[in-house]
């Protein structure tokens, strides 16, 4: 039979099997995903650059894909959920710092105060990250995380943090590291906040984890060789700092980037400016009932240059309301 | 047979067996090395970290093994190879600075005085490095290694100076890697130096390149998203900067380490330090006719620190006259 087409109908047939193929390929390995074009868009991208003979196959070594974390991987509202473990921790150091009674970021946060307390911005924030993680060996640290990771509930949905993370950008990490993908995290967020939990909740190792950092310091204390965390910022890992920390981490320009706010555009943008095929995602915060919904006016994670630049980029955006079937595995 | 033997003795056989076993492995695994104990230690380590059962099992996400590399993965002699590239970058950049004819180190280096060039140590080398390697985009600073990587010529050799890697690490490298160990360089050198060619020569991907750097800014310069370096000091990864760098890295203390110097005991400190089994190595630049033979008095790669305190440590001296059945792959 196809042998009676004309050369645009066999390439019509065969257009519509690979986009049928596809679409049976990301209900496959996105069964949380709604049959949507942003799904779509995910999977004939990766399909062509993983298909050896395509014209934008794409080598094993170089099939780099970076995830901002909060967001993106998992949810951040009513804010960043390291901050929260941050004045979980002021709380349990108070009596040990009786000046923070009446000392600003610090007498906010004891008083409940979450405007407040975050009313410094990134300054504030910095501040308080590191009185309360440096001093501790990196191990101390590590676990002081695992404890809170374990137990500690967010204020509405009282679940543990680690089940907000999104069941459909899970299955999308999974299915870019069937195909040969690397997956890293390129967060905002503390990358010793992450590290201790990341490998079990996302399935992504340590070395494969980049973030802000204070620095630390090699000693040996009581005859015990040490890395301590120093109260000294090391890098901050947002906006303009997110491709100066994929330079530094990965050393080469992803293939495919994945974020949720403007600190993420230049992550997108510098992926996409590459040569070859590259891809940008956001994630749009659509879903009041079963997540939030916030972009332009929002406190925390902010998108105004993306849902405007994006589109004419031919960037992927997200409507996590349509497009996603589940957001939270139960 | 093994039937009439008593317990002792079919130990004993089994523990025969095994010695043989791991020999002919270590042969088999590691052809340019000579039938020593050195061999057989690294190998010995492998297998018992490696086997299903074993009391020293690592699981394969905590198998991580770092390697220094002047010295320890290729040569350092007359000086480190950077140093040389760092020497032709000034020639070349120095119609453009005519300051730099009275000004040190650079009018050292102009007049081929090494010595002199090199009087003020890290900090004149750091002076050196800012001045020829900042300015440059990230992509242009690749270009510029990869093309005197593939044309300059040691002094000495007359080799290319990735020719003058030492087979017997290349095995070590390939062999730690098909047992599932992931090896990462960790390196006093310029990290984006590294870059360029660790991959082709080492088999070492980018994202597992440690080592110094200066700061890169994120900026659109003519419209294009760029990276570019500049004269800022982001990290000196060495002596106790290398287990700073193996936690911002990696984030997991490695399995394995291996150096050549006294910049190289901090790491293998802390490596060694980790609970469960731990390997530090060193290798001894002891052949003076088929490579060089220097250690406490070198004024590159000095070895002091740990000839006294590596044994009593149970770290493995490789003796490179003795150990080793060829140096570099013809």
């Amino acid at each position: 039979m196809f042998r009676v087409l004309s050369k645009t109908g066999s390439l019509f047939v065969l257009f519509a099997c690979m986009s049928f193929s596809n679409q049976s390929l990301a209900a496959e390995a996105l069964p949380s995903w709604n049959d949507s074009d942003s799904r779509d868009a995910i999977v004939s991208f990766v399909e062509k650059t993983v298909t050896l003979g395509s014209p934008d196959y794409v080598p094993v070594a170089e099939r780099i894909a970076v995830f901002d974390n909060d967001g993106t991987l998992w949810a951040e509202q009513p804010m960043y959920f390291q901050a929260i473990f941050t004045f979980d921790r002021i709380k349990e150091l108070a009596p040990q710092h009786p000046e923070w009674e009446t000392q600003e970021p610090f007498a906010s946060v004891l008083k409940d105060d979450v405007r407040g307390a975050l009313a410094g911005g990134e300054a504030a924030f910095v501040q308080m990250a590191m009185a309360t993680h440096a001093g501790l060996s990196t191990e101390e640290f590590a676990k002081s995380v695992t404890d809170w990771v374990n137990t500690a509930k967010h204020p509405t949905t009282g679940k543990l943090y680690t089940e907000m993370v999104y069941q459909p950008m899970l299955e999308v990490l999974r299915y870019l590291r069937a195909n040969g993908y690397k997956t890293f995290i390129v967060s905002g967020g503390g990358i010793d906040f992450m590290r201790p939990w990341a490998e079990r909740v996302y399935g992504v190792p340590p070395q494969q984890v980049v973030g802000s950092s204070i620095k630390v310091k090699y000693e040996i204390l009581d005859g015990v060789p040490t890395l301590r965390k120093i109260p000294e910022l090391n890098f901050i890992d947002d906006k303009e700092g997110k491709p100066a920390g994929i330079h530094q981490h990965i050393g080469r320009r992803p293939t495919m980037a994945f974020g949720n706010s403007d600190g993420d555009f230049q992550m997108l943008e510098w992926t996409t400016a590459g040569s070859g095929p590259r891809l940008g995602v956001y994630v749009h915060h659509t879903d009041a009932e079963r997540e939030w919904a916030y972009d332009r006016d929002s406190h925390i994670g902010q998108l105004v240059r993306g849902l405007d630049e994006g589109p004419e980029r031919g960037w992927v955006i997200i409507n996590m309301k349509d497009d996603w079937h589940t957001v939270f595995a139960d």
